[in-house]
């Protein structure tokens, strides 16, 4: 620890939603303050940080108080202005490093990324016009996923394409962005590993857990998953190789889809990831504090877990299960402070923890 | 929950130091917002709470516009001047209550008040003149303990009398103020309970911690405690009898010496106790979230425990263990945000899990 960061210091953390807040809590528990850069007023990370910047990511002179003010910078999503990116840079250090957010904005950057270390992805290609996506669609076949390349993020940004026919409307709800047209999988379950990797090049996992999405959100993680110790090895090593080719400083989530052929890559984000929320009730040090320890040169926790915990996402008027949640034995509620409901939005998750590993 | 604080209220604490910044963390994981009032600068918990208001306990306007703010209010320590509880409580719900206050604010009636319950004490003796004191060694013997009946903690406010010809010492370091005289108990171990009630007068307690102070202070708090089950059943029924009987809304801790005739109770706290920072790390639901569940008419959580835990204080210097605790797999660290370390001060601890129970 002779180059971590020392109790008493700052963390900046770009984006004030519940990733922000939890990894906020987990700083505060490392004795650290938090300063949270946030465009939107009334930020959920704002009721549980030392400060909070409100300002966009074009405001230059905001940009440079924010990082005046802390002693390193990270971040809770990965759609982070380049322009704002560089400004920050140059005064402070951000973990994770430009390089893993380069590659984790852009889905087809990503892909070629992953395919550069080996590790099998879905088949895509580019499309920037209805005649590439027809060309494409000829390639990969139906069904298939068109994708916007940047910006995507809980199922927003894609469409199902079920048969060639439907390649022109499609192409036309992409409004032009650059795209990328992904094939189908057929995979008998989702899982992800949520790694780490610390500035020593120390990396650590924990255990993969299994997911089920509901309308392309995530509706429930599950630890263990339900998979053999072999693919259980795999996707944690596939996961180490992905932390140590970015040269990666943080956690960061990988989603994998399980098929008969073995593990194929569906997408990574440079982050904590809602798929490591059970880790809160399940390990001594959790994905946040993981995170944090990662950034702030500390040692990393083991990933090793104490219980295995189903956590279930409250999404819209889901919170109106909290009475009935609260009732529980073995279950711990997380709420955002979000004060609007909205269909889609996450408001909270809960854990519940099951039998003993 | 029908009378219960809804997620999005605000939650007043009094106080903010590191309980009322623990508190604090496990409020908003349930939806609140906190708002902490407290005299000192720079209070630990208003590195994680939404608002803070900064004034003295004698500001009244303070006091009302804090009170205005917030939903109900609660408090981290038991030394409230009863001036301020008096403006406070014409405005919003108090809870825990006066009652648990008044009794636990003066050691004298508290002792009174155990006996009551047919509860055993230390024997004791007000003490009002240095004829008293030497009457009330006559009668309880030493070596035994003066202490202050008001405003004493960690072993501040008390001095031992070893010997009777060293009750004039004794009488004068109190400086006239009321105190008592309490007899020296014979005792094995030191254990404690952390107890909850909610307004719905259900009650739940976690498993006795076994204790050991060094220089006054909680050293060590280790989950199970290494007593009989007929002591452990003892314990919880005891904390519940004194629960009971303060008509009590949220977390009370009990401390007892394990005697050969039996338990006795050394001092209660109205509030989240440092003897209770085991369960953040080995249960569900710790006692933090268990006061804010109790104070805002949520179902308690059952008080069981995933996993044995030991308790380490860490004061004044031992700070700088951290680093070293840092490596330590399944070592939970905790720091309360301090910007000075002092002699005595309570800088964090960290929660060791054990084997699992």
């Amino acid at each position: 620890m002779t180059d971590s960061l020392a109790p008493g210091a700052t963390i900046g953390i770009l984006g004030g939603g519940q990733l922000g807040r939890m990894l906020s809590v987990a700083a505060a528990r490392l004795g650290f303050r938090t300063h949270i850069f946030e465009p939107g007023a009334n930020p959920p990370a704002g009721q549980v940080c030392d400060t909070v910047t409100t300002a966009p990511y074009e405001d230059k002179a905001a940009l440079l108080a924010f990082a005046d003010a802390v002693d390193l910078i990270t971040f809770e999503f990965e759609n982070i202005p380049t322009t704002a990116l560089d400004i920050l840079e140059s005064h402070r250090p951000i973990h994770p490093n430009r390089e893993a957010l380069r590659v984790s904005q852009d889905r087809l950057v990503e892909k070629e990324f992953l395919q550069s270390l080996g590790l099998a992805t879905a088949p895509f290609a580019a499309v920037d016009s209805l005649a590439n996506l027809n060309n494409a669609i000829a390639r990969i076949g139906t069904p298939a996923i068109l994708k916007t390349r940047r910006f995507g993020y809980d199922g927003k940004g894609q469409v199902r394409i079920k048969t060639p026919g439907e390649a022109e409307t499609a192409y036309a709800s992409m409004a032009d962005a650059p795209s990328i047209l992904e094939g189908f999988v057929d995979f008998s379950r989702e899982i992800s590993v949520i790694g780490a990797r610390n500035s020593d090049g120390a990396v650590s996992c924990f255990d993969p857990g299994e997911n089920i999405h509901n309308d392309g959100i995530l509706h429930t993680t599950t630890v263990p998953a339900q998979i053999s110790n072999a693919l259980r090895t795999d996707a944690v090593l596939l996961a180490g190789r992905i932390l140590n080719a970015l040269d990666y400083v943080g956690v960061l989530g990988v989603e994998l889809f399980v098929t008969d052929s073995g593990l194929i890559v569906n997408e990574i984000a440079p982050r904590v990831h809602n798929s490591g929320h059970w880790t809160q009730n399940g390990c001594v040090i959790d994905q946040f504090e993981q995170h944090i320890r990662a950034v702030s040169g500390w040692p990393l926790g083991d990933g090793q877990r104490h219980s295995d915990v189903e956590m279930l996402n409250l999404i819209g008027e889901d919170i109106t299960m909290v009475p009935a949640l609260a009732k529980e034995r073995n279950a711990a509620i997380h709420l955002y402070g979000k004060a609007d409901v909205k269909p889609g939005r996450k408001m909270g998750h809960v854990n519940r923890l099951l039998s003993k590993p």
